[in-house]
């Protein structure tokens, strides 16, 4: 049986091999990928980010357990147990490429339950990288019948940004007392979160930090014809029906204390509500088609790369370099060199 | 008189303009660094990267006034003060692209000083697309005679490590008591360092912190025949003298209290010796290779992209995305039905 096949029928043992050969791009991988494709969609993509020190291993560890309950969750029509899926992007050093697993231990007791399959990831190579393995990770798991998967980023930037793109919904992680200088990030981090988590609410200045964020996701949030649409905000001309009639999703604040279990129950009730909010809007759609399309232009562009490579010699590519080194020419000229085969 | 030539007379309002146009990349800013690239090359280009909340901007605050008193530094030939130029990248929203400026408004007193000019940039975009904008703004600061560029990143990931590959001497700023979950961040972004600072030195728990990052260190930089080369790490296989021979550089640690301006003379001194090996290492020609490099395939890829882009009719495009939306097929072969004509 091959590989992608396997993984269809459940097998772990290929699951792990397959999203290994994604990972390091390798060509079993892509083609598992192709053969997986049709099977993915029906996962809800659930990202999870903030700062490092905000606690967002032991959320995501308290969410996959309380997901892993029979009985269900209230005001969803998930009566069993649902099916987990983590994919942990590792803080790492990007030139030696290794993961640093640590917080991966305080995991350990759901790691055992044969209903959640977790994967850590280093961060390697170019964001945009990074961002493609994780999508191709997703597909995987998402194809394997994992029915919620949780995708967490530890961070503050832009690569936060990408791998929230990959998610439906978008969980942003606080803490009380991480300094100052960390507000100033949240004002940015605040306007891709769809729900937003104090955890650690049992620490000093919580109900501060929660005064402080109220008023930031006011701010982020502050007309009632400002669209959320693919995370990106968009002025909504009045006297357009159609859109002004959609409710709006107003990012609830969350409270947590998340190595007591303290405020699960109430979040994973939050993450319900958004499901059905972009079920009812027709927004699971929109996400779906950006998301997709975000990874069709991102292969396009390594594709486009690889393909330019192959085509130009080596000697003339370092010949183009040791001219912009000789500040001979300018690294813009030097590409129009190389582009239109013009001998500079 | 143009704008190249007029940022190159001196011409402050003429700089101010060509920097916003290279920012956001117009046709006015790309002629103008075509122009200006000639006259680039001479500039030291530090970085200072390092987690919210450890006192970059003040540093960089004290290394500019420092530069620019008079007397010179010791263990240098540079016997006049030195004109500064300082690129801050501010932590900001990707999404409205508005900088929040706050942390510049420790730098008042410098900001009258002819002798230094301060830029701050909006992260945007893509990454890519702010190391290429940043690579331009300190294009266009070392062309118009800044001796010295300070190049001040926020964060803790990819970005610093883009943003680093720019410069010559990477500060790496860390203060005591951010928590345990910033150090497994620390172990990646200590091997981008140069030189590592310990600023707030004066607060509880330095000395632990400097104790954990001289052995976080030793783990970086564990062998003797290993070079850090670029900014990579490169195994010397005994037996091959010319790298042999070449000393190592050994980042030292720095300890600061940058409000008090405690320990500024021994970090620009620090500094001032990681210059002096660039020089007589052949480490500084390297490092310009590499950058330059850098950037000529990061525009490479930006016009790959734009010219495909504009070969391809929308619809064509919009179909083929429609059908991985469908799952039809995969990104993977749809891209590979896109670039060879294939009907799918």
């Amino acid at each position: 049986m091959d590989l992608a096949a396997a993984v269809l029928e459940g097998d772990r043992l290929a699951l792990a091999r397959c999203l290994t050969h994604v990972e390091n791009g390798a060509p079993e991988g892509r083609e598992a990928l192709n053969r997986l494709f049709p099977n993915t969609g029906r996962a809800h993509l659930i990202g999870i980010t903030g700062a490092p020190g905000t606690g967002k291993s032991s959320l995501v560890n308290q969410l996959a357990r309380y997901y892993r309950q029979p009985g269900g969750l209230e005001n969803s029509g998930r009566m069993r147990p649902l099916r987990i899926g983590i994919v942990a992007i590792d803080p790492t050093s990007p030139f030696t490429g290794g993961a640093i697993l640590g917080d991966r231990v305080r995991m350990r007791d759901i790691a055992g339950d044969p209903g959640v399959f977790i994967r850590s990831m280093a961060t390697r190579g170019s964001l945009g990288g990074l961002a493609n393995a994780t999508a191709g990770l997703v597909q995987v798991m998402d194809a394997a019948g994992f029915e919620v998967i949780l995708i967490e980023t530890v961070g503050a930037g832009q690569a936060e940004v990408d791998i929230a793109r990959l998610a439906h919904t978008t969980l942003v992680v606080e803490a009380p007392g991480l300094g100052d200088d960390i507000q100033a990030i949240k004002a940015g981090i605040l306007e891709i979160a769809d729900i937003l988590v104090i955890n650690k609410f049992d620490q000093p200045g919580a109900e501060a930090a929660e005064r402080a964020l109220r008023s930031m996701l006011k701010l982020a949030h502050p007309m009632p014809h400002v669209f959320r649409h693919h995370g990106q905000q968009e002025i909504v001309p009045s006297g357009y029906p159609d859109r002004e009639d959609k409710p709006l999703w107003m990012p609830p604040l969350q409270r947590s204390v998340a190595t007591e279990g303290v405020g699960i129950v109430e979040l994973a009730n939050a993450i319900e509500r958004h499901y059905q909010f972009l079920h009812d809007t027709g927004e699971w759609q929109q996400r779906e088609q950006a998301r997709l399309q975000a990874e069709l232009d991102a292969i396009l562009q390594e594709t486009l790369v690889e393909r330019w490579r192959s085509s130009v010699s080596e000697k003339r590519y370092d010949d183009v370099l040791a001219s912009i080194v000789a500040r001979d020419v300018s690294p813009w000229q030097a590409v129009k060199t190389l582009l239109d085969g013009d001998s500079g």
